[in-house]
């Protein structure tokens, strides 16, 4: 796609995992949560209805697949998936592992107290596995 | 389908406006908000990845279909479009219209204050409002 670029608040909170047919996928920088999000690579789009109709379909492929590979990597007790963009208005969908044991339970997680970045081992640990794990789409 | 049934909690917060195809259409009763959720008729699925192929499809027709409605109906600034979970484990889709003039504006609707019931004329006309005005799916 001509023109994508990804929002600079996003670009600075997280990191690259992978390139999907669609979207970027992105590790948030938040040791807290086990938390990916997907950028799909159109400009200028805010909402999901505002894409076209196979790109909708495309970015819920896309979402459910990393939901399911979430789940099984991280053992996630429920999988939080939302596209919000109150702040960033860029579209993105949230793709949240949670835990009846975590900072946040039952709360979401967005707003939910400071992120805690992953220290440089574990950040690199993480974004190898993910890489290894995570289906090729 | 058979065998399902609404949450308990659900049909305690919320009021039915439409039967969808897939979904049932509940307005939250929550008058800070203009705050919709749609429940498929499939029993025992709590992740949106656990629904069939074709339901799955569907789900995202009547989540984007529900969210363009919304937008327009109530002059939105911005959809949040959320399958959270953590309180209520059956598969439900939040479809809120969200101002930054709201009272959690930028933070999300879930878990930000309580619940404000709209009185029964605006509950009423609210409703009446939506079923003549949501897509008939």
């Amino acid at each position: 796609m001509t023109g994508f670029e990804l929002d600079s608040r996003l670009a600075a909170d997280t990191h690259l995992v992978a390139r999907w047919g669609l979207s970027e996928v992105l590790l948030m920088d938040d040791a807290r949560f086990p938390w990916l999000i997907l950028v799909p690579r159109v400009p200028g789009v805010t909402e999901w209805f505002d894409l076209g109709e196979g790109e909708r379909g495309t970015l819920l492929n896309e979402t459910l697949l990393l939901g399911k590979a979430v789940q099984a990597f991280f053992n996630a007790e429920k999988i939080n998936t939302a596209a919000l963009g109150n702040v960033v208005s860029q579209l993105h969908v949230h793709v949240v592992a949670r835990y009846s044991s975590d900072h946040a339970w039952p709360a979401p997680v967005w707003g939910s107290g400071t992120a805690e970045p992953y220290d440089t081992g574990s950040l690199t640990s993480t974004i190898d596995r993910l890489r290894l794990e995570l289906p090729q789409l």
